[in-house]
């Protein structure tokens, strides 16, 4: 392939379903604010529906149809959407945003918080998320990982897998994109950072959604199961 | 004052001569670089009249008369302005590169380093600089510190003291404007934050620059001498 792993500088993470397990997250946090509330839902039904509105809602902005707004803004409309579908019509605003923001209390997979300092004593660590900044941040703040920086569909104002927010993260650090390597669950995702220059490492989290990868679709530079096996092979 | 500091969430930093002595750094890397080419200047002078390029060099750019430049870009610039005068002229391209990152190089100021965990403990932590991202990666990991995000310039496509730097660091953190204070050795630059709804903190470091301020000429929140006397009183 003539990949030399000594040449990656800096590592760029996906960061739902990569590295936080969003659906089980979603549906404890759904769960624990409306069960109290008198609601009985299938949670994990509801996290799926509630991230299904996700890609129909960035491609509103990817598509120019609308100007971008930050996820925390399209997680609420997303909400607005699939509500109804689950008996939630009378939720009042507090209640909303709650369930909004519950995206900011998602627990890292345990791998990535046992690797993570490993590879930062190797790498520059930035996310190049969809998420926003103040999400990114509480995330990490939740977690206990520290970012070199935030990089993303913030920087970029853009989402993801839109070829500007991987060269916006590229730019940010002053770096060629073949020192970058994109690390991410999802093939799509790596498959759109490759065809810009960077390096690409895909994780496999086969029950991080209904439609899990065990492994790549896509040529990648590396593949692993953990962020621990990501750590030997750099 | 009406000034509740538990109201703070989140602390913005100034970077050069807040957090970081340009001058004694600048004057070392540059010495380090030139002595062995055979060059003796006035080191201190050296570093003062690089450092006197760069309000010119960012107005060019606040006024609208040049578009938005990361500030490695405009370090170079600086260097090519200032260098006729130091009898520089005949420096080839590596050296002049080199010489343009020393910003890199910087080391903090002895009180930021034993000070910087406890103010991390209690607060969210961003420059708010003039500096690019990758500049302040660097010097974050110079010198230790953790980031939860960089902010500042680079994020606004602006530089401070323009209103839109400051307002673009709170709605990156989707706060209000009074739970983020401003950390700086500059009255101008806490001025403005101040101006737009921040709260502000002035650190004197008298021996920063020719201009050091023993103390705040405009009215702040909080007025100390170290970053240990700021988190004693936060």
């Amino acid at each position: 392939m003539g990949f030399d792993s000594r040449q990656v500088r800096a590592l760029f993470f996906d960061v739902f379903g990569t590295m936080v397990d969003w659906r089980g997250g979603i549906a404890r946090e759904a769960r624990g604010i409306l069960e109290p509330l008198g609601h009985r839902l299938d949670w994990i039904a509801f996290a799926d529906a509630y991230r299904g509105e996700y890609q129909p809602a960035m491609e509103e902005v990817r598509s120019g149809a609308r100007p971008f707004e930050r996820l925390d803004v399209l997680h609420r409309r997303m909400l607005e959407r699939v509500r109804g579908r689950f008996g939630l019509e009378g939720l009042d605003e507090a209640t909303l945003v709650r369930m909004s923001l519950a995206w900011h209390r998602l627990d890292a997979w345990p791998d990535v918080k046992r690797a993570f300092p490993r590879l930062r004593e190797r790498c520059l660590m930035a996310p190049v998320s969809n998420g926003n900044i103040a999400l990114m941040v509480d995330l990490a703040r939740h977690n206990g990982l520290h970012w070199d920086a935030i990089l993303g569909a913030e920087i970029a104002r853009d989402f993801k897998p839109k070829p500007r927010v991987y060269l916006a993260a590229v730019e940010a650090l002053g770096l060629e994109p073949s020192r970058c390597m994109m690390v991410a669950a999802h093939s799509y995702d790596l498959q759109s950072a490759a065809a810009v220059g960077l390096r690409t490492a895909h994780v496999a989290r086969p029950g991080e959604s209904p439609k899990g990868e065990s492994g790549p679709s896509v040529p990648v530079d590396i593949a692993v199961t953990s962020f621990e096996e990501l750590a030997e092979k750099l």
